[in-house]
């Protein structure tokens, strides 16, 4: 499993900060759970804080994540808790109804695995419900998804090499970050071997990374030979 | 200048239809004006009839956009009855607060030429203000933009061919009828040479279009070629 995400939070274009985005929990031998987010951060931030809290708290009334039995179960409390936490703050009445009200709510992406089960991807929603990732549909995105979509459907294959989807990741956020202020480098990198229970390559990449560099650069060119080695529109067909 | 636009239009997944979004006036050796549409069918439609109803009655209160002396006039003309047509079905009080109340917003891109003035290319805003394309500024989008601009974010330069413009307007349309279902087949194209006051090109590109065909496939596997030209990442770096 890869994970990548940017480090960009705004409340508008004059107020813009780095924030991590991407978590993870590990069990040696025995569990490895990753998080990602999206939207406001009051509410990721939280929900972070919270599932942090538990895993110090075994005897917690809620369950924590490192004591769940299945990454199903994991998925499940950190649905019930994001849905908690965006409720708690939502608004009612009028308030909710002016045209410029705050919008409290977060999507997450888990991915994991727990000894003797298979690893497993979610993508829960703001309501605390979620879909599980499948061979039709390998990966998924939350936050600015469309721009670096295109790229992904187009260049993502089921038996890619990590060295290859850690350049398509990037090929995809340069995209996004050459279309949209609200998505900023650093980014953060993170890669995942089956049944080890460990990250094995973490990495942020700044903007005087020299291999994002290469890959911003050279995509340009890339592009422009690409576009030309297609067939040219005949005028007066 | 060049022009394209598809003709999808949608009211939820399961009520799709195909509407012309692109529309022009010609006066001989005088004026040459396009226009596209994007938003609110209802709206769109009631803009373009208004604008056509003006053409026939020269002596109407308000001006035909075939009568303005300016580009910039014309411009007018259209974002005062865009604004019109929207404000006038606008809900009001509790029923616009409604969580699922309907959108009758819609934009314009407007391209033309008046003699002895150069060619304007507007986007027009559903509020009915407008902004005017620039060497820094050269193209415009509206619509479903996002998918479909990292490619001509990167691959649009000043000089381009006509056969070249409509190649890549091929390739941007392509990824946004790859990612999103509201954008459909078939396309128009038109294009537009300076002191010409008539469109020298134009053509519909359906499903079946062996130039659109060639275009599509061949970019997922020149794209492919792009990605795997880059160099690769290091692992242990």
């Amino acid at each position: 499993m890869a994970f990548m995400s940017d480090t960009r939070t705004n409340s508008g274009v004059d107020n813009i900060s780095t924030f991590r985005k991407m978590f993870h929990w590990e069990v040696p031998g025995e569990r490895f759970i990753s998080i990602m987010t999206a939207g406001n951060l009051a509410t990721t931030q939280s929900l972070i804080s919270q599932l942090e809290e538990r895993t110090k708290a075994p005897g917690e009334r809620k369950p924590s994540i490192l004591a769940a039995p299945t990454m199903f179960q994991v998925a499940n409390i950190i649905g019930a808790t994001l849905r908690e936490t965006i409720v708690a703050r939502a608004l009612t009445g009028d308030e909710a109804s002016l045209p410029n009200a705050p919008n409290f709510k977060a999507s997450v992406i888990l991915g994991g695995q727990i000894k003797g089960m298979e690893p497993r991807l979610y993508l829960i929603y703001p309501e605390g419900n979620f879909i599980e990732a499948s061979p039709e549909t390998p990966f998924f995105q939350i936050g600015e998804t469309k721009y670096g979509r295109p790229i992904l459907v187009r260049g993502f294959e089921s038996q890619m090499s990590f060295a290859d989807i850690t350049k398509l990741l990037m090929v995809s956020f340069d995209s996004t970050l050459k279309a949209n202020l609200s998505v900023g480098l650093p980014l953060d990198l993170m890669l995942y071997r089956n049944d080890e229970f460990a990250a094995f390559h973490e990495r942020r990449i700044t903007a005087d990374d020299p291999y994002f560099e290469s890959i911003s650069e050279g995509w340009s060119e890339a592009l422009r030979n690409a576009f030309h080695s297609l067939p040219n529109y005949e005028l007066d067909a």
